[in-house]
């Protein structure tokens, strides 16, 4: 029996399970060892009722698996016959470690396949109608984490001063410093802000406003459920009547 | 008959086909025409062989079908009972005209749903294995266009000083502008740089550099392809055993 030294980085993409990649499916459809992230949506394992699934995972301020710990699991299955699928939540390589993990999976004698998936904000951006670059408004989007293992890693009056749409990951927990500093580098009071919790799940929750009433918002918000801010004048796209239709919306400012 | 005023925005995703969503699949099986882009793989027609195909598109600075003449055909045939897909390259959020596309047709009575795609930076990220953050090297990515109809519309400054990964698209034909810009910014004359053209299809060019090679380089590329900058320490990560196995691999610098 020859011995299986390779692990697939697989992106699952967000809540919604059909935004998985045709490749993805493929994969997890041989898999026969599926080591899961807690941020990945669990209907997404419908595609592999035959894999044996362990959930592990390492979110952002919670008590949960240690990156170490992940790592040596991944090696020592890694060199076993099974067809190992590392899941991740969105793409593995925009904040999700991905990086990381191939690093240390090839010092420890593991090759990597890496399957991409769609990030979360896509994800959002396409179900609330509202693009993420606009020839007319904005040349780019910057994708940046508000939780960071050092301080003052993030430029956020460079951010500012880009001109670039913000798509803020885990930024929930240090947004009011975040907030002070984008401030102090001018960003325009009336800029469009979309805030959504828990995206593409059932109990989504769908906030738009503008950054002068995003402080008093932050406040009220579900501290425990993944966030996504956008900052930026395609926010203001969003389309109201669409959003009218759905339920949870809350609109501000 | 029941009159069909709704269009599917779709992504595709990058060169490779099974890189597109399960939804975008779904929904290719019952399209009964579909507006094709001039980027999208046109191997990915293969999921829809029932469907008339209307091949159209707007590539910056070639010249391809006017925005105004597709936006007139979306129109015309959203008001049919037929089940229509406007179908576009990579994701139709990040450089994909959606958001225009959107304004058109709901000024014209008619709805839109948008099933994102895998942006063409993601998967060639995956492909080569180099992330597009990493906690220990940078916090952030900048998905930005060097083709603006607007000059001066890009802070390449900000962006320098932001310090995110940079991943231009379209931005061959002003490279030697931009590369002024980033130094006299202060852009590392030793960061990493990766140049892919025609990604992840059967031609691909991929190169990796650093960013004083770059104008040297870039003077050599074709100028007909399409073409992603990466700048960044997280190209540096491209992992050169594996590029060495591969077809078509230049290093220099």
């Amino acid at each position: 029996m020859s011995i299986n030294r390779k692990i697939y980085i697989v992106g699952a993409g967000p809540g919604d399970k059909d935004l998985i990649t045709l490749k993805a499916l493929k994969i997890l459809k041989q898999a026969t060892y599926v080591l899961v992230d807690d941020l990945v949506n669990q209907e997404v394992l419908s595609f592999c009722p035959q894999a044996q699934i362990v959930n592990i995972g390492k979110r952002g301020g919670c008590l949960s698996t240690p990156q170490e710990f992940i790592n040596r699991l991944m090696v020592s299955r890694g060199k076993t016959e099974e067809v190992i699928v590392r899941l991740k939540g969105g793409d593995p390589f925009i904040f999700g470690r991905g990086g990381e993990e191939i690093q240390y999976l090839n010092a420890h004698g593991i090759d990597v396949e890496v399957i991409p998936g769609i990030t979360s904000a896509m994800g959002i951006a396409a179900k609330h109608q509202f693009p993420l670059t606009h020839r007319a408004m904005v040349q780019g989007v910057t994708f940046i984490t508000g939780h960071t293992i050092r301080e003052n890693s993030v430029n956020w009056g460079a951010l500012v001063q880009s001109k670039t749409t913000l798509a803020i990951y885990m930024g929930l927990k240090n947004i009011q410093k975040i907030i002070t500093s984008l401030t102090e580098s001018g960003m325009n009071k009336f800029m469009p802000v979309v805030i959504v919790q828990d995206g593409l799940r059932k109990n989504e929750q769908f906030i738009k406003t503008t950054f002068d009433s995003l402080s008093i918002i932050a406040k009220e918000l579900n501290q425990d459920l993944p966030t996504i801010f956008f900052i930026g004048e395609v926010a203001g796209l969003a389309s109201n009547q669409q959003l009218l239709e759905r339920k949870n919306l809350r609109e501000f400012g």
